[in-house]
């Protein structure tokens, strides 16, 4: 039986009830586990620091990607990255002692998912750092991610940290954020939903291809930017340019709504997909029905396409927990929506046509927002159901960047999640419910 | 052989040398059609009242669409806006006077075409309204469209006249064209190829469809507009937020730069169709080959779907010059770009893919700038040759809205040009040239 430990990071209102109301149908469970993801409710309604909003967070705490591990694990430029949020943050004075106060625990580690948040690739997050506050107004759980570093490949989240990317972490901090959260606060909050949903008839995706969602959200601001240049609000004429420039400004958004959506899908019994992410060490899913424990596996599996200059040998692993958006029906599970992809990542449009299908064979449900106009308006394929990824062998697919060893983005494709974490999930599943 | 007559507006530098250079070969000529189809680099650089930059323009002239016809032929909605226009200039005091005015002349009507003007619908240009100056900048011709007029259905366009439709035609008159000609002036002028190359990319065919056109657009004014509203310009704010709410509006500028890149296709010998519209009487086309001549036909054929409330016995024929899109390889010719168009104007994803499929069998080449994502970005198909579409028994196609008897827009649909046409262009290219 599940305990009110596992899910402590859960509030109590979305278990919607005592874990021993399971009435033994894992159909049922699934049936409701969909229909709470189904029914989320995003918005976008501020933006914070993160220890301002993110539950119990420390001005010590850094967030990382994917299972929490201890310092010791982390390796390669997922370390990297989070010394580089300790010097951020000014934890440390230099790189010497930013290692030698995560191994003291002076400075402490926490996985993003625990503080209801999602990152992407190593996903640091530090104290200052702003994020967007997603509130799921179905369930009433929120959900949260930071911003996006810009287009340069040498990023913090992909394992960089130098005088330039410091310069535009602080930019985020003191001009962006404030500028957008303000505008985001004078719209009394945005609904995500159907912006995404019109996204996906424009082109993206909203994992690795955002170019729609991205100026929608622009113009979705555009009446609280306007107001704000009369009242002489700073940095507003920088900001709306940078946006304008920056067409995976949203990815952001669409993590958080996800994060948000996927929340409510806890429910006892149920074999459905709640969270998938990754580390430096390997995948790892979460399932609707075991709370808050992870799964883990080996690293996934890829198929990509590099930047000029750069070759498969440098392809390195340092977390993601984009996947969030492939967990609530979209990014890889939409990508028949997002046929121009095949430029940035690969493929051609019949293999992503054909991958999009194949994913209606392992989930539960068909999104009725979020719809595909290849497909007749068909619903995403929605909520993972562990045990078809086992029946069918056919695994969950995700669109991502690819990250090199030296740190920065060399490139972009698709992944799939290993087999293991399934079958670990519905070992579990099988001990806490006597059936899976 | 062609005259210098039937080229009358078609500025001698176009021809690329003399009539008699033509050596003889369609083929070569319908190449060199083709090239300088797709060589077309159309930015729109100004927004100027009709009466300043259309050629030859006079303060009683009332341009519409289609092949230019006497006061007589022209009836049901496409009269209505002919009166419509009239009133709204000033030129009569009532509807009386105003035809009256027509019918002795002192109102003149002229065809938009023939003032390198195309019109939406049922077209109307008078004097005072603004119009999109879109430059070919590589070979040296202007095309123009005046503004689109929201999304009300009771349109001018669409054969309708009222306080609400003169106040809409006023506001864009006095608020929304200065503001965005300033804007487009301040950027220096703007490209609109690679604009709609994006837009493709993003669920847009630009004739039908046109919601991340618009939005391109409005984030490529953004930094003239925020300078704009630095310095006081009025309007800037009420302008800005009328192009967010309309997805539309784009189509008048990708329909200017269409007639910009299909007058450059003035080739002697060629069988390249170089214009497209219809009129209340009936569709016409023009060859690259024979200048400034219609080949009239009936009617188009249609397939559409009809706004609730409305039905098939109403749909009426009032003119519409938006198929240039079609000419230079846009709107039905890349319809498998825009596959949400399914739930605008009816029909199936599947329907819509092998209908643009199709159009490669009529046409001359594959656009190099304008791509379909789903076929692998291959070009779309450009530049229709009469003689294929003979041959073949395809007919073009292309997506219109549909309007009502009684005025108004009451559907979204595609129409096929009818065989009349081609046959009677290549008749006439026979006895010019010979052969066909």
């Amino acid at each position: 039986m599940v305990t009110a430990n596992d899910l402590a990071t859960v509030p109590a209102e979305i278990w919607g009830g005592s874990v021993e109301a399971w009435d033994g149908s894992v159909e049922a469970a699934n049936d409701e586990a969909f229909r709470r993801l189904n029914d989320a409710d995003p918005w976008v309604v501020d933006v914070r620091p993160a220890r301002e909003v993110l539950p119990g967070y420390r001005d010590n705490l850094v967030l990382t990607s994917g299972a929490p591990m201890p310092w010791e694990a982390y390796v390669g430029g997922q370390r990297e990255a989070l010394i580089g949020g300790a010097l951020f943050e000014g934890l440390a004075a230099d790189r010497d002692e930013a290692i030698a106060r995560f191994a003291d625990g002076s400075i402490e580690i926490g996985a993003c998912h625990d503080y209801n948040a999602v990152g992407s690739l190593a996903g640091i997050y530090t104290a200052s750092m702003p994020v967007f506050v997603v509130e799921n107004r179905t369930h009433g759980n929120v959900g949260f991610c930071n911003f996006y570093e810009g287009k340069e490949p040498r990023r913090l989240n992909y394992g960089c940290y130098d005088e330039g990317v410091h310069e535009r972490l602080e930019h985020v901090n003191t001009v962006l954020a404030p500028v957008v959260g303000e505008a985001i606060r004078r719209r009394g909050g945005i609904a995500l939903k159907p912006m995404i949903a019109r996204a996906l008839r424009m082109g993206d995706e909203v994992h690795s291809r955002n170019a729609a969602a991205s100026i929608l959200f622009n113009r979705e601001i555009l009446p609280s930017v306007l107001d704000m240049i009369e009242d002489s609000v700073p940095g507003v004429r920088e900001t709306m340019l940078h946006l304008a420039e920056n067409d995976y400004f949203f990815l952001r958004l669409s993590m958080a709504a996800a994060k948000a959506s996927a929340d409510a899908m806890v429910v006892p019994g149920s074999t459905l997909v709640s969270a998938m992410a990754f580390s430096c060490r390997g995948f790892a899913i979460k399932l609707a029905g075991l709370g808050n424990t992870w799964f883990e596996g080996p690293p996934p599996i890829h198929q990509g396409k590099l930047f000029a200059g750069h070759s498969e040998d440098e392809i390195t692993w340092m977390g993601g927990e984009s996947p969030i958006t492939e967990t609530v029906g979209l990014g890889g599970f939409a990508q028949a929506c997002a046929l121009s992809l095949q430029d940035y990542q690969g493929g051609s449009p019949e293999v992503m046509i054909e991958r999009n299908r194949e994913m209606y064979e392992i989930t539960h449900g068909e999104n009725s927002s979020y719809r595909i106009p290849l497909f007749g308006f068909r619903g995403t394929p929605t909520g993972v159901d562990a045990r078809k990824v086992l029946d069918t062998a056919v695994l969950p697919v995700m669109d991502v960047g690819l990250a090199g060893r030296d740190g920065g983005q060399i490139g972009a494709g698709v992944i799939r999640a290993p087999r293991e974490c399934f079958a670990a999930a519905l070992d579990e599943h099988a001990k806490r419910y006597g059936q899976s």
